[in-house]
């Protein structure tokens, strides 16, 4: 079935090019024609795949919580403590590596999108969120007791957000190092740090 | 001197038009073209004051940072606790009102402002979050250890900036009173929540 193949491929690189537009240009430079251009064939290739710019920014989310998901099998497999498989899932949330960065800057750039596609973006915004938090709340079930997990979910999720924010404003002033520097004092002072780590000013239930 | 004060007047509502534009329309929206519309004048009316795009940018960044600093004075005469300060300056922070929420999305918009004002756009944000960063570490004096300010300022603003940035991407579920939540809860998980709000989990240094 090579046919099915390449057509997969062909959606990957369109959902990458989609992604790489976002990113660098923004918003409103997301047409069906730079997609064409970007990956060298025609508005009418792209239009193959995706009809409207509606469907290929509704094929953009399930496209990328895959790659996470796969991407999430190498970071997980990493350690069998459960307070170093969060820190590690929230060090690869940062998304070092440009692919991904680019994709959390596509995440941001959808805050513009034009008002017909507005629908889409809200859902990749909600299912992407969703999916992030649910990714944490896994890592937290037998860290925090149950009924702190939702509240923890949202201090995790939004700092990372903000670090990420924050070094694509100022790239120069947040190298790698400093990012995972706030996420590492935050989980200290949240009581979350992996045990090596933990400085000793606060009682700490040993989880591991 | 009724001339001058127009002047004045005139540049404030140019830039106000800027952030609208660039809050709602995104980065690209953001022409001399625009502004004048906006303002129901000339784009010869809006060059007057500001030659081109990014003069208009470059005055941007002290604009917002004077009308920060005039709201903040109201909001910080409201107490005299350090921790209570602390609180409010982070509540003000979230932007609840729609004038500042707009100025936020200006912020994040100039992320995909074109390369010719990159310059502009990238001294925008360091002096923005600057001055955020000063605010932050005056208010964090005498709560925290002065060696612990500069740590403590990097939690703080980025998880604020990260609450702002989810509540732009899922309105629906982050009404004003969540982001409060997070923040309140994250303040008292640092040990820097207001006396009354306190819970009693942990030891803590009372300063007030």
């Amino acid at each position: 079935m090579p046919k099915v193949v390449d057509h997969e491929e062909r959606r990957e690189e369109i959902v990458q090019a989609a992604i790489e537009i976002l990113s660098t240009g923004g918003p409103s430079m997301l047409t069906m024609e730079a997609v064409g251009r970007k990956l060298g064939g025609s508005t009418r290739m792209v239009n193959h795949y995706y009809p409207s710019r509606g469907d290929l920014l509704a094929d953009l989310g399930p496209r990328l919580r895959e790659r996470w998901a796969r991407d999430l099998q190498a970071v997980d497999t990493g350690s069998a403590d459960a307070r170093r498989r969060l820190r590690a899932f929230l060090v690869w949330r940062l998304a070092h590596d440009t692919l991904r960065r680019a994709s959390e800057r596509a995440f941001l750039a959808l805050l513009w999108v034009p008002s017909e596609d507005a629908a889409s973006a809200s859902a990749f915004h909600e299912r992407g969120s969703e999916w992030m938090r649910g990714q944490i709340a896994l890592r937290l079930a037998g860290i925090v007791a149950h009924e702190d997990v939702d509240s923890m979910v949202d201090i995790l999720q939004t700092s990372v957000s903000g670090i990420l924010v924050a070094a694509e404003e100022n790239p120069d002033r947040w190298p790698p190092e400093r990012e995972v520097a706030v996420v590492d004092r935050l989980l200290e002072m949240l009581g979350l740090a992996p045990e090596k780590e933990l400085v000793g000013t606060r009682t700490e239930e040993s989880e591991v």
